[in-house]
């Protein structure tokens, strides 16, 4: 007796866990220094390369390089940051919709930014974000604020209403010391006028609503300092997007920490999941995203798994850190593995970018990638780094190639012609 | 004294040839565990590398996949089945026709399918299509039917008229035990209303003529399945190339066993050449291929042979008949290197995509690829099979990258620029 064994298709993408040579480390990445048996086994099962993400030489960030590696052109597609962070947190955006990324901020009278996060952990950012939604705006009757915040001092904006645009520029400064910048049209259209106006508009009325707030107020007299202003940044619309689904008549979904990457999920019509303990953070709880993951099988054809933490660690230049978070990650994928055990599996590891922990920002280098499965003609590469991975039988392709191949493999492809 | 020795371009193309790993060959490939001492040779002296076809993770069909080898964007080129079916017979095609793959098959009263093949070989088919030959259509006195046998129960219907289009859904439903299907317009247009309308009423007049056919009442006294309707599908038209010989500046000819290939061919305008015992199947006569594609040498530049045998074990998952035919292709790439010996010979082989044997259907891996030439820059790949070529001086090319690789080392490409 014989029975059909279900395919299941897994991509695990490691953010920014792509590294240079590292002197400390010997000259290794690391990746190279990194104790992961199990990534290893699979390089010396499956195949290897390398891959530019969104551009050779391109350094991307995480929302256009995730929409690449899920099959959809950042340069059709990325829509701005804002729109994914909305999503991310939940909210349904309509088309129309402008959204930002938005922090509470502490101004000074003359509107010079003293603290771009209000001291970051802001305990009462609830009480303060239901404030800033009562928000009104009068230049424009017909548009509404619709206002949700995210973890610390992060939240989105979105503006609904009709003839408004993305092509507006931030109001957020991005540094410390200087003043607030209001928001200009980027284009010259009715659209991005009437957009900088409102924002413009909602910003001096939030600075308004927040000083006289009893929070602040509160804050104050602690000798805290005031989360007296909200400071909008990433002007981004709902992309129009051909659903996973029907694109790659695949049933899929989405296992991410951050807000970001679940709004790119949402925006592609991925399913997303919510695990307890994954943060985002170094302290991230793998293991509990690896248990979701395995149960998640029984209901998708697809699962994106990702990991944010490398790339915190990497911003924050902790080489240890990163080392160990490669090796939790290792862990991880031995505990996916065998999870799925049961089922015929298609498996992919990769980094969305590199973000080398001595430079601290996201690079264009090409990343690693491996791909295992049943049966697929592997290389001589064993074991998984930027340097390995160089000599695959992938070679070099493009983030737009990984998820093509990867569903090439697992038989589910669509024919082109007879 | 000192002579020119004439240059000669041979692509020798393996239909399905390249493979997955196959747990019984001790994970190999049919290329890896068969003998082919000529081909290894080749990869020796020659570069080698893997190339997707079509697109990176795209399973071809045939003739998209060849149109592309032969450096035609099968995007742009590949109109459907049917035309290059129909050139492949041997009809002329005018612009505005549309061609249709058709078979001869049994349906009960209610056009219900019996036998998609009417029991396949028919040998009483050029007298049935002679019948089909005569259909007027009523619906169109503009439209002329055009029909013409192949091997078996295989055929092309030719519609010739005005405002046709290839826009339509098929009759045949590619499965047995279901009613026909009726032909439906793709786009909303008027030529693919006619077009649907003729093929509809040209269907039902088939199994009019065909039912009534004193062939079918003889076999059906005999106990045969009547061959009483034809079933089209794959619609086409000539696609609008620029001529082979234009476009590359060599006299080009094919040498192939399946009208499919001889149509992509011909739709390119390359000459083809018949030869005897060239059948498409397990028992083709590689041999007397290779002799014609030698005598062939005193009249054309460049050489296309095409060989389907590797893609007719592979379907029928046949892995020992897969691993023999490639070894008799090694011997005719042998008599084909001797016969040419008096030339300066540039000689590239591969396959058209992989069709794994234990899949039975055609994948989007990518397909090794060998180039061979005096004074070509080898690699140090020393032998010819998908594992090999992924280390291959060549890298990861795409199909459309071929032949101008191919021209360019046979010193016959245009410059660009001064």
């Amino acid at each position: 007796m014989s029975f059909m064994v279900e395919k299941k298709i897994v991509l695990i993408v490691a953010d920014g866990m792509g590294d240079r040579l590292i002197p400390k480390l010997g000259n290794k990445t690391p990746l190279e220094v990194a104790n992961k048996p199990v990534m290893d086994e699979l390089a010396r099962l499956g195949i290897t390369g390398i891959m530019d993400v969104v551009g050779v030489g391109v350094p991307p960030g995480s929302a256009p390089a995730n929409l690449a590696l899920l099959g959809y052109d950042p340069y059709k597609y990325y829509t701005g940051r804002g729109a994914f962070e909305a999503l991310g947190l939940g909210l349904d955006l309509m088309p129309g919709d402008v959204a930002f990324r938005a922090n509470f901020a502490t101004v000074d009278n003359n509107l010079h930014v003293l603290d771009r996060r209000a001291g970051r952990s802001l305990v009462e950012g609830d009480i303060l974000a239901e404030a800033v939604s009562k928000i009104k705006v009068e230049s424009a009757s017909d548009v509404s604020i619709i206002f949700k915040r995210g973890v610390e001092h992060r939240g989105v904006l979105v503006l609904r209403g009709s003839c408004l645009s993305k092509d507006v520029s931030d109001i957020d400064p991005e540094r410390e010391g200087v003043k607030i910048n209001l928001s200009k049209p980027l284009l010259d259209t009715p659209e991005a006028r009437k957009t900088a106006e409102i924002l413009n508009e909602f910003t001096l009325k939030s600075f308004e609503v927040l000083s006289n707030h009893p929070v602040n107020i509160s804050r104050v007299a602690r000798g805290e300092k005031p989360a007296n202003i909200v400071l909008c940044r990433g002007a981004g619309t709902m992309p129009n997007v051909e659903k996973f689904t029907d694109r790659y008549k695949l049933c899929g979904v989405c296992i991410a920490g951050i807000p970001l990457i679940k709004g790119v999920a949402r925006a592609i019509g991925l399913d997303v999941l919510n695990v307890d303990g994954a943060t985002g953070g170094l302290d991230s709880d793998f293991m509990a995203k690896a248990n979701v993951a395995i149960k998640s099988a029984s209901n998708y054809d697809f699962i994106f798994i990702h990991v944010k933490a490398p790339d915190t660690a990497s911003h924050d230049g902790l080489i240890d850190e990163k080392i160990e978070v490669i090796e939790r990650i290792d862990k991880m994928v031995g505990r996916i593995l065998d999870g799925l055990s049961g089922y015929e599996l298609y498996l992919a590891i990769t980094a969305d970018h590199c973000t080398p922990v001595l430079l601290r920002e996201h690079s264009g280098d090409p990343v690693p990638v491996l791909i295992y499965g049943p049966n697929i003609v592997n290389d001589d590469v064993n074991s998984y780094s930027e340097r390995t991975c160089m000599k695959g039988g992938l070679g070099r392709i493009r983030g737009l190639d990984l998820l093509p191949i990867l569903i090439n493999y697992a038989c589910k492809a669509a024919k082109f012609g007879e």
